[in-house]
């Protein structure tokens, strides 16, 4: 058995996920297919990136990622594949692997990629404006059937990453921003544990709001309070207590968050 | 072949479902995973259980069902693995599974409930927010993996129930309440068909109107129309005709529905 | 391995299709299931035919397609099955497979519809209001597991067919209209590549506004823009680079939609 995760922006009304495991499970009967997300904002190609770069470490070896959030389907941009470890990823070259990459470098897990250049491995017809169902899903299907890496195409040693915000230090503290709003309206920031380190008394600052002190968990404090901790992948986020943070700040992707020690 | 049922309040969009697939099948590769509902209301422990318990008689024995609705998580509410008949349980020990405990009891299935208390049945780093992924989807992998339940902890005998509404009686009739509302607005209530029996000719009154008579299904009456019907897990249901009742009446969870005979 | 798809106008909330999954799957365990939609407007048997009818190409011979998008579930409507050369059909008889029964005229397909009159294929109680579990889950398992078609009931000529907008000559080019709008709020007609051939000089009208020139592909065009090109069924969309032509233009589902050459 081969593990196929999709991840791809085209929402759940449209039948076009079904097309793909269509055409995945036409040539690798065998694999299992796992939805990781179809509801990534349009286009946005950040937010994809890390959804599966915190979905990656949970997967058996031999998974096969496939990632279409494709702006630029039908132009210049180059389709590929990657072997990261025992891992591979399919999808357009836009960055959109990115948190991918730098979770293999923490793994020296080493990494191969190579242009989808071979259309032999792609349907008959191959559309302008959905790789996902004519290119991706087909070569997806020939990795979980076998075929090895490098028939696909030719390596490139280059391929795109984009930027993600990083903390930076303040007077006194750290200053991050909101990189992630999650179903709960939990705020997910791009300040980690390993920049922060246990700081049980820290004052945390968002949209004009402190909140005293960070908890481990959400049942310490009572339904409605705001707080701060640690989430599932070692993030820094603020929450209400089985409430909605995002609602209740009015918070949005990119706001500034500070940490004062 | 196992199967493993899914239903949780985490949405679709961040990613944590298909997090909890990848744990799952890293243990127990030859499972299949089926999603009940991943759009419990958040922290919506009755609505689950009611989810689950109307799921339950569907599935072949052996079915590991998985409940993550949790606000609980990371306190000290307990992780608890159920066997019920030749069925499995898996989640918080918060009243989710008191559907299920009462389905098993009207088929005469014994009941064993252990505490999850062996942490090399779960990842090796627990987080306190998401035990879905890090204690109750390893768990759920070992179970479909054939490890046997009294493996994973030790037993308690105190599981926890909550109450749900039920009917009462009235002059004349009974008067219940509304217990589910579901995508296409249809009023389901804690009626059911063991209580009223067949009253084609009683009057059902909800949000101050009056419905004369039951039907047995929608084609009976022109689009539009509202109507009572027993639903399909024989529940007195309020519906409109090809349209939404929930909107048509603005009902909501909770609200009285009664019955004359 | 056999595939069955599911296409209803359930949502995803209630828990009414992991149920179906568990009917199917006590029948079948060696089928895969794929959610083609769920997201089907409620009781619109066109979209639901639609979308059927642009996934047939992408699926291997021995499919199992069930559709429940089902105004009148337990009227007199007829619950059916169809063989399509290789392929299953299974739902109501309510003109859904209509373009569907058109695929396999183009592909020489012969069509074999039996009437679902035998009661030891369903669950041994029906509803009145859920034949999607009680009759289509279990008879498509029942293909999947085996079952020849003509097990399953006596057979019928006359399936009925529902009429879908056609383009129409007007002077100097084409008229259509709009018979899907996507996730990405793209609009497609009913006037197809092989109605209109290439036409890059073409103006398309719709909603006051003029479009002149087709595209082949999104990236061609600067974000927001308003472009027309051939979506990947061929057919002729309206779309907004990296945006959304429905909001963009107030768009809905029959507005029309004309190309003068």
């Amino acid at each position: 058995m081969t593990l196929i995760t999709l991840t791809t922006d085209f929402g759940l009304k449209d039948g076009n996920v079904g097309v793909m495991k269509g055409v995945i499970w036409s040539r690798a009967p065998q694999a299992q297919i796992v939805d990781l997300s179809h509801l990534i904002s349009p286009q946005n190609v950040r937010e994809a990136s890390l959804i599966l770069g915190r979905a990656l470490p949970y997967f058996p070896d031999g998974t096969v990622y496939v990632v279409v959030v494709d702006p630029g389907v039908g132009t210049e941009r180059r389709p590929i594949a990657v072997r990261l470890g025992e891992q591979f990823l399919v999808g357009p070259d836009n960055g959109v692997f990115t948190l991918a990459y730098e979770y293999a470098e923490t793994q020296d897990w080493p990494l191969h990629v190579v242009l989808l250049d071979r259309p032999q491995y792609w349907l008959p017809q191959v559309s302008y404006v959905f790789h996902g169902r004519d290119v991706f899903a087909p070569v997806a299907g020939s990795l979980a059937a076998g075929v090895p890496l490098e028939e696909l195409g030719r390596p490139i040693y280059d391929p795109v990453r984009i930027d993600f915000p990083q903390p930076e230090a303040i007077d006194g503290g750290l200053r991050g921003e909101i990189i992630h709003i999650d179903h709960f309206g939990n705020l997910s920031s791009c300040i980690l544990r390993q920049h922060l380190g246990e700081r049980p008394g820290a004052t945390i600052r968002i949209s004009g709001v402190n909140i005293h002190g960070m908890v481990k968990t959400f049942g310490e404090r009572p339904d409605g309070e705001l707080i701060a901790l640690y989430g599932s992948s070692g993030n820094l986020i603020v929450s209400v207590v089985n409430g909605d943070a995002a609602k209740r700040l009015g918070a949005r992707l990119g706001d500034k968050i500070e940490v004062f020690f």
